[in-house]
């Protein structure tokens, strides 16, 4: 059994209905699964909202990550932890952790040692069943779109030009590339399709930007999933499937209540991908810890290049928030393979390889000021992480003008993050936020890209094929100009190759091509190859999953 | 908005922690799901089998169904509601509808007029998550299987001889027949392969069929996905898959409870196909509402001569049940149309129809006292019935010494089944039942499916072709001599013609193939096509289903 297990296991959870009564949501608000976990009901989200007025926002994110691990989640949790600790009244906002990675590596993705979201177990399961909703909204689209083709195809659907594809919470490289609708006339047109893992799915997008469910119902509607032989698109509302998707999504689409092994409430709700999608959770849950609490910590996915950047440019500019303060997470480990060293010579102190690695985290801490944000820097503690290599990442942010703070969290829950709250509280008491997305909406699709890739990425210039680029221009003449663009490219480094690492510059960022998710109202740019459908490794954690002999399970973490 | 939908949201329902209580179930036994929703925990439900006696059950099974209706479900609820009106401790057991077919036809599977189990919009929908945790097991095991033969294929999987299809809970023609694993090395060999709707998977039947979480990850282990080159079977267990799958499970695995309009305890709980799969509700919601109240009412799919001989023959053989009573739902207009008038013209008194269509009501019953089971036949009466015929169908039973009560519970609730309860409590007092199932467990298989086709469908001979024959001697000698048969013909006949309405006799039942469901512990006879993944009709209900201004469900029934 895992250590994260072992102590998830061994915490006593408080009963859901407390947790939330803490927080301020009554009971009556809560449709409760179990007795540790709870949808907050969407009335009572409407009526806070209208009531009360909003906290402050803290943005959690990183360096590029590395096999090293950096502790992001850990961190988040920690943080939200340490500022319940020291008298704030904070809420926590993670992504749900997607099932079917569950049974590739080993791992889940609710936080680690005493940082952690529990019942960590049934998060990292089926958990309230939201992704499984999504799964079902986008495959009914899919269903309905071929059922469309077999009966006529009234609207004049291009077979060959369908993009939409089906989706499952599962890693299964058999499923990436098939050819459907076989056997006969009984069974339809035979086409060339494939299924994307859930959190790929523009429906995850949209489920997580929406605001309200009727605005969800709206942006189920604007999916396009093909195009005529006229080249117009065809939207999910043409094949009249919005509704009976927003149907199936109306339960999912409230926030998921949980807390942490200290009893800080933890709001969980939605995870689309950071590559193809946004890679954060809901708006919808967001705006509801904001105006419950005094503080709301929340997380983007992957490095601050990309996660943060969406977080910024695509969640924020499109639900109106305005984060107060953000915090770059980062391990002397991790900044020592930036500096060149191999994992497994990590064991060694190396200052000068510190020295060389933090290039990297100097490069997010500036770029977080680019949006008018102060940053705070969490050095999260390792066993054998020595006093001169930590020294060596407090004077180079130091040189910045940026706090660094040494991080226990992991092994010492919410004390071990005390100073690091005390830090991101004088920021916020400051008031030095000023936050600007990088570009307004009405700069064309291509100028954002390249905007992003020299601003954030310090690319020198922006490949951009001909094709591609006609692409964008019919985007912005179908009305899409004003939309944010959301980058698919490496989470590794800076650049689309993900051996660069440290802080390369002077790159090219190769744009392969564009989509238009219309949907979750922004256009991707995919730079690099993006896989949208793992597979299992050679021994999947599966094989020793198992219950033992007193229904518990084995194996998982 | 139908008149079923109409009367349900009117409903006021009881809190569920006050239904269970009533039940004999205590608040901490119960993990909720919602406000009106919960499962019972296997800790209570092991704890109540070792201490407290069974009750009574009594099967709600039917004649052959007709597009004319016949109200199982409704009786089924309204029969539990009587008994609990005079004064009986009922439970109902039930199983869960199907999430796909909801976007097909119109129409739920939750009963109907003032004779549902509610909240109905969720149990039509995703419930309590069930029907996607079994999806996840069933495809965590087709991802598996093919993870296998990328990395090598250690075991000597004949590709070619793949028997486990994928599935999905959504009416869906495309995925019937597909080929995946295209598009290159990465994406492993390509294979012909398909999805069946969830309900037909054989995770369903074993889940349905087991006795506890331990005898549910062994039926996972022995479920057989392929044979090797020399013949071998392989199984989940051999893809070392039986424990991940049952993870899945574990918290699916627990009962449902839900109420009646009238507040009776109803358990809903797992949903396998009546063709392909035995048809009932699982074993484990079963034998908890024997172990808690003094009467189970439960149910079987499609008519008496499927349902209730896969229900007596399948789960109670394999269950070590036995039913103290049974009841043949039949209604005025389906037997006049056994008895040759169209739909169209039902509307007309026409008692030669209902005399000469009462044979197959009649053979039903006759069939259920070879089981050894005193019968009851309820009238389900429908506006327009007339006296002159309903009083045909009451002299038709009379003379096979069976009372025939005429029932209302749809347009009355509980009172209108009370009569019913009344005759079912005679028959239990009486001490009438002497339950045995059909063919003793050491038949060989051939015999068992010709004591089926003989005794039940009044076949005058079974075409087994010496391909089929050859693959039960293969079932037989790998040790499945002893399991019981599973017949999937048409639920619209005795016979394998479904336009063969009445008591057809003397007819050949033609068995095209045999499959060995290990796990689920039978052998399935195929007797006529068998379609395991519906598709969507011309202009499916989820065009019109949407979500109002106020959130609320359109369209759905």
């Amino acid at each position: 059994m895992s250590i994260d297990l072992e102590i998830a296991r061994a915490a006593t959870l408080a009963p859901i209905t407390r947790i939330a009564a803490a927080a301020g949501i009554p009971e009556e608000a809560l449709e409760p699964y179990g007795k540790f976990k709870a949808k907050v009901g969407l009335d009572f989200v409407g009526r806070v909202r209208a009531e009360r007025p909003l906290g402050k926002l803290v943005l959690v994110t990183g360096i590029n990550p590395t096999p090293a691990g950096e502790g992001k989640s850990t961190t988040t949790v920690g943080l939200g932890d340490a500022l319940n600790h020291i008298g704030q009244r904070a809420m926590i906002c993670l992504r749900e952790p997607s099932l079917g990675p569950c049974f590739g590596v080993k791992g889940g993705a609710t936080g680690g040692g005493h940082a952690q979201v529990v019942p960590m177990e049934d998060i990292n399961l089926h958990f309230t069943g939201d992704f499984h909703a999504i799964t079902a909204a986008n495959n009914l689209l899919a269903a309905m779109l071929d059922n469309h083709i077999y009966w006529g195809n009234a609207l004049g659907i291009d077979a060959r030009r369908i993009t939409w594809r089906r989706a499952l919470d599962m890693n299964d490289r058999a499923l990436r590339s098939v050819v459907g609708s076989l056997g006969g006339t009984a069974n339809g047109f035979p086409r060339e399709d494939g299924f994307d893992i859930v959190v790929a799915s523009e429906v995850m997008a949209a489920f997580c930007l929406a605001h309200d469910l009727d605005d969800l119902q709206q942006r189920l509607g604007r999916i396009i999933v093909a195009q005529t032989r006229e080249g117009k698109s065809v939207t999910a509302a043409d094949l009249k499937a919005d509704g009976a998707m927003a149907v199936l999504l109306r339960d999912a689409f409230a926030p998921n209540l949980v807390q942490t092994l200290a009893g800080s409430p933890a709001l969980v709700h939605g995870g689309p991908f950071a590559n193809i999608a946004h890679g954060c959770n809901s708006v919808v849950a967001t705006k509801l810890g904001l105006h419950l609490a005094d503080v709301v910590v929340t997380e983007a996915g992957f490095g601050a290049d990309l996660g943060a950047e969406k977080f910024l440019d695509i969640k924020c500019r499109l639900a109106g928030l305005a984060p107060d303060a953000c915090v770059v997470v980062a391990t002397v480990r991790a900044l020592k393979m930036h500096g060149g060293v191999a994992k497994s010579a990590l064991g060694h102190e190396d200052v000068p390889a510190v020295k060389r690695g933090v290039v990297n985290l100097a490069r997010h801490v500036e770029n977080m000021r680019k949006f008018g944000l102060p940053p705070v820097v969490a050095l999260n503690r390792f066993n054998g992480d020595t006093a001169a290599e930590i020294q060596a990442v407090q004077e180079a942010m130091s040189a910045l003008g940026v706090e660094a703070i040494l991080c226990t969290h992991w092994a010492d829950g919410a004390a071990g993050a005390v100073k690091l709250a005390e830090a991101v509280m004088r920021r916020i008491a400051a008031g030095e936020a000023r936050f600007t997305p990088l570009y307004p909406d009405d700069m064309p699709l291509a100028d954002k890209i390249g905007t992003i890739a020299r601003e954030i990425y310090r690319a020198r210039e922006v490949a951009i094929p001909d094709a591609v680029r006609a692409k964008l221009a019919r985007f912005e003449a179908q009305g899409f100009r004003q939309v944010p663009v959301c980058i698919a490219k490496t989470q590794y480094s800076f650049s689309a190759d993900p051996t660069a690492l440290g802080a390369p510059e002077g790159h090219v960022l190769p744009v392969r091509d564009v989509r238009l998710s219309a949907g979750a109202g922004f256009v991707v740019a995919i730079c690099g190859d993006v896989m949208t459908m793992p597979g299992l490794p050679r021994v999947p954690a599966a094989e020793s999953i198992r219950l033992d002999a007193e229904g518990r399970i084995e194996g998982l973490f």
